[in-house]
């Protein structure tokens, strides 16, 4: 029997893609744990699904068994809900940026606002398996990492940390994300007849996004310029990373580090030299896809990144940290 | 030097596109009527545009000389500022459905809602100058005709009256619309992410722009089907309109009678007989094309009509009834 | 152990949707047959994919004891691969057009070129399992239905049956699909540029699905009028039927029809009466959404069924029948 | 009386807008030059277009006394027809790479082909009037600049020029386009079903357009890297320049070198410090739109350069240079 996972904020797009995977899940069934701000929606049929609802209270999450809850919901909900669904003895996987960053000051400056519950930032761990898994393994709280520094770290920091990426010669992540990745909310800024033929830039060297790439890559804000862009589509998300190699370096030569770093990965996919990635590629997938160019001559390097905002940038990459914690397959549910 | 017309409600879709069309106008320059909605947006250019500004009230039309204002309102901001502007001496062409239907009780049915202003029915035209050319020339109130009903009498009205098309054996207008004519106020329905890479159909058989059509072409209720959808396109209308002929008739008897209706024209197009129009044909223009393809062994009749919905289907349209009513070339600023 | 199951045609749209189901099927394991006609692309992954492949001929058939061949090829080459996999022993099922309709007249007819395995006629299975499930079960060569006519048929058919469709008031079937209808192949017809921001109409009352249409449906040519239309998305088929009731009759009550022919269908999915499917609600799915909008006072009725064309309409409908054929579930892969 | 001016590769997407743009010039009237490779296309009115038609000969050029004529033609046509119709009198402005680079060698190495008319480069004026406006009024030949270096340069330029660029801390040009940039003829790479949904970098570092960026910007190509990626949207070019400042400034600091360089410039406009254009602001313009973000604390900059590549990346400039070039007003036809 399917142990039963709640999520919270089912109705946005993250959430409703967690429900999607959790559906089709050998070992899970989603509980959808019904909160004040959800909207409506979803078609009308005669015949209604059959998937659990109750409401998004410990209680509910006690009295249903729930071993642990998906937090798809805004920062300020995540800190409130947070330690109700501890305290109800669930394992907490939060989306939002809650718990990603160290400190109440970062928290404070990136986000602009107050965090509610500094005292989570102790036990809360960042779930990037692919760096972070022991430490998954055995947490209570787990803080899903954002959509664009999934990508971003990824890419650059096996480079950081193998010394082949120059970092004084700075380094350029040129981000474009679908309009998925905006939220579900209506909003002059992702309704369709300002996004369709369109193509804009927001957030320039100020994202928010910026403190997690920092604290998992390695590099200094001095060295690392960010531009986050929105494209006239549903869901991908597309990195162009630029940088000098300490050496001149064949795209070969730089596919060799990730090749030893990534080898046991299953959700990390490397490109011949020369070829990268499109969104076509991991579209509804729980890939990180990673292809490079490189001209020894004159150490530029080009990195291509690319996930699924909605798979490896959030719901994706939320199972994958669920079945760890869980002690089942990573890959379950995911491929 | 040109006359002043002011816009209302210039922050809209329509209402952009009239400030588009007069800025490029060799006789008229706009006014922005400034009203409590607008919502802000624009790039934030170094040098500001040049054009003039006012409040949406009656003294400045009487200040800034104004002789004509167009309402890019909702109807229930058309039924507040109409008799203001009248009273203010100028010409006042609505874009509203505020008083395309003849009778408050109508409204009501339709738009469920209370007409505030049902005095002025009795001398709103109804500006489809193909059809009402001369009563707009003297008019002082036009009402300007819905997007899908435009398409709709222009291919049906010359068949209806010709008796070539048999109403009791039923027409149907499948219509097909651009989001932009669902109005810019940010909405789900009309987010980027809800409408890319969909297609749906809303208020079958009971769309308020139905009236219209009856009104106009001479068809009764009973024998007209409508169903309005939503294509993931910014701009243009579509409308398949299926007929059977009361006897037997080729495309090319039937595309006859469009030429006799439409010869001087200058903005209804027809095809060759068996061609019709695609959405790019009509992007950003104010013509109607039309083309037939028939069956005469079966009777049966397929009809393509296609505008663009912010340029005949809305702004286009006013400044033609503009053109009219100031005794201007009725194409100026148009081809 | 998995089956392993061969596709021809595995590059174009409708076999590549083929092999992922597969990829994902408990029972079954794709085999990729080269045919010379095959197109490049993909991902240039380090790590290559492991789906077996072989070349598409009776032999490797034979040698790779493939139990049954999807054929996602043209007509004319399914015309030549067919005989040759039936020689092997191999059940076909072919996703064009070649045997689905019934003489060799009716195909010259309406696909304009000579049948050249008109033999076979005789043992083709039209494979649309809610009609044909029990032939299917027994078959060797299985027809898999066109995209249009599966959405028509499941829609207009049991309204036939039941008698409450006056089938001489007319039928009309206003039919959109994706892009992918139109095959991988490029054309500038099916180019960026020509379809995005446009709507078009085509084969207006002459498509080669008609017949598929009238053969299932009951319905006779001159009653019936059918308009497809390109949408400017990547995959779905939206239909707006449209026909008269022999007596009154509400929504409900239509559906009351639907819900006794389809109460144990896995594949059909019925809406509330007055609400109708998007293409949201069956996108990557073999669902066919039928929803229905009535006005009993004039007997108007408005059907819209939607499919997603690759699948019910295209290769979720071939598994479908694959697992007939071969004893699996019904379901098995396709939930 | 309007002059005639031919246009040659009508049928492509830069040759449809120069007639387009022509069509509503004052002083100028299309003649289109039809060539062997013209493909059909077009809607089928009853009344056909009254546009001149004449062939793309140097003797038609002389009967029809065409002035000037645009090459909107592959490479090697515009080394074909150029010879021919400056023989016959006329002004030629190349809208191909032909007479862009100044030797056949670079021309060889970037494009891949021999050059077979290289006696040509002598003469030809590059015509990217913000700089080389002077040279192009006298010229008989005018090579028109690509769209990505259009956008580049006109951004780079002047902050080298004025030394505030740190060239050796490298200079990343991210751009994209919108998929006209790759031309009408039919290709798997630019089919909807291939590019909707997606996002994909391409030419990465060796891009044949970078040769012009570094002719006209003064970079040198160890200190430029570009990337040119496609955007799901019919046209526009955004491109996301990154760079070091040599000393610390700010954005306003930074605009202000832009403002004394284009202070007079009728196509170039700036936006207020911190802001940056998206491509709606110059979709179907022939503006350069020009943004700064810094961090003076880091010397970090981007600047965002944002233009129709069917406007002031072909055919917009075209008729910008075609201007000044026969003595008209520099925007006629254009604002």
């Amino acid at each position: 029997m399917p142990f039963p996972v709640g999520i919270a904020g089912f109705t946005g797009y993250s959430g409703a893609e967690a429900v999607r995977i959790l559906a089709g899940h050998p070992d899970l069934e989603p509980v959808l744990l019904e909160h004040r701000a959800d909207t409506g929606g979803g078609a009308k049929l005669l015949k209604k699904s059959g998937v659990r609802r109750a409401p998004a209270s410990a209680e509910a999450v006690r009295n249903e068994g729930i071993r642990a809850v998906l937090l798809a919901t805004p920062p300020e909900v995540s800190m409130d809900l947070t330690p109700k669904f501890l305290g109800a003895g669930a394992i907490v996987i939060d989306l939002s940026g809650a718990f990603r960053l160290r400190t109440a000051e970062r928290y404070r400056h990136w986000y602009k606002e107050e965090h509610t519950a500094p005292e989570l930032f102790g036990e809360a761990v960042y779930g990037l398996p692919e760096y972070t898994r022991e430490q998954v393994k055995g947490a209570r709280l787990i803080s899903n990492p954002g959509c664009y520094p999934t990508a971003a770290n990824l890419a650059i920091r096996p480079l950081v940390e193998a010394g082949i990426l120059d970092p004084r010669a700075g380094v350029i992540c040129d981000a474009k994300s679908g309009v998925s990745g905006a939220g579900r909310k209506a909003s002059l800024k992702t309704s369709f007849c300002e996004v369709t033929e369109n193509f804009s830039a927001y957030s320039i060297l100020g994202h928010r996004h910026v403190p997690e790439v920092l604290q998992t890559s390695g590099l200094e804000e001095r060295d690392f310029s960010f531009t986050a862009q929105l494209i006239p589509l549903d869901r991908g998300i597309l990195e162009t990373i630029y940088f000098r190699t300490a050496q001149p370096m064949t795209a070969a030569e730089i596919l060799a580090v990730y090749e030893r770093q990534y080898a046991a990965e299953p959700f990390v996919r490397l490109y011949e030299a020369g070829h990268v990635p499109d969104l076509h590629a991991v579209r509804r997938t729980n890939f990180c896809d990673i292809g490079v160019v490189a001209d020894p001559a004159t150490c530029r390097c080009v990195v291509v990144s690319a996930i699924d905002n909605l798979g490896k940038g959030a719901a994706g990459q939320a199972i994958q940290n669920l079945n760890l914690t869980l002690g089942l397959p990573e890959t379950a549910g995911l491929l």
